[in-house]
């Protein structure tokens, strides 16, 4: 197997990646600039060197506590409970929660084998128990599998006085009633908020 | 800017990456398998230096002069002009044709300045009069450049005697050679018409 060949077959195990795109990224690297390729190669390369989790929270960072965690214009009061390192980014990027974050690693799926043992929800507890926090926003995906977990924690907090919200769910901004699938359209009824 | 910030632009440049795809891939990489992702950044960041232009036909080759020119088996009497180094993968998947490769590097077309001369016609005329070649197919993409480039070649090899001929048609008009589903590639090479 070529160099090229053996490149486009593991680019197609990236994912989002079938084998043409992978060939046609091959193409575009063996064609680029010098400079962009050797770039791209070193920092995948060292991605899982650089890169550790934070000890604290979960989320991926180069320097453990992360800079959420150690950021002292934050309310370190509210935690926000995610699935996965990356949600941390997306919820960052609203630019509307200046809290903590907890990355769970996944949620709760009889199916897939993982149980509450299998996710950082221990530490969620203790981090709970131990530090001032006031309120839990559970940010886990809006399935069958994040309500259940969101639905979970919520039981392991029993009457401890800690605030616990769910994220919001309903019809997308800029969406259209007609292409809103019914489950989505019967929570935003449930959720519907008064105007005044 | 961190580490994956970097990673995830980057790879956002890589064709038809946008920048949630290349999210998606920085994050897969960083829990991926350590031996994968270094595998990966290995074969990135040496491809430019492994692979050259067949100094015969400019096909990418890691030998040179490729292992098409220089195979014993393939018919050295017919050449096949694609546009560039990905199509000679293309064709070859077919099994349809065992000739000869030319790369034109491109095709005419005076709108973004690209003329005879930027491309490697000089090299394919003096490949066809200076060895035995009897016959010429013509696979440039069925786009207006293509035609254009086409019918060139046709009117620089004048009153010879070489046979030329180009794929059929089949492939929808307006497309791309890269995307073609084999069946229908094949089916226009054994297929391709003469133009005169």
């Amino acid at each position: 197997m070529t160099t090229l060949d053996q490149l486009i077959r593991n680019l197609s195990r990236l994912p989002g990646i079938g084998r043409k795109s992978a060939a046609r990224i091959a193409y575009f690297l063996l064609k680029t600039d010098t400079r962009f390729t050797k770039d791209l190669a070193r920092e995948i390369g060292e991605l899982q060197d650089k890169i550790v989790e934070c000890s604290i929270c979960g989320n991926y960072t180069e320097v453990d506590p992360c800079e959420i965690c150690t950021d002292p214009r934050r309310d370190k009061s509210v935690i926000c409970v995610v699935e996965q390192s990356q949600d941390v980014q997306t919820i960052e990027s609203t630019r509307e929660y200046d809290g903590l974050f907890h990355v769970l690693t996944g949620v709760i799926s009889p199916i897939d084998g993982i149980g509450p043992d299998d996710l950082t929800i221990g530490k969620l507890m203790k981090r709970i128990w131990e530090t001032d926090i006031s309120e839990l926003i559970i940010a886990t995906n809006p399935t069958v599998e994040g309500d259940a977990t969101a639905m979970y924690l919520v039981r392991m907090l029993g009457d401890s006085p800690v605030k616990i919200s769910r994220l919001a769910s309903g019809l997308p901004v800029g969406g259209d009633l007609e292409y809103a699938d019914r489950l989505t359209l019967a929570r935003s009824i449930k959720g519907r908020l008064p105007l005044r």
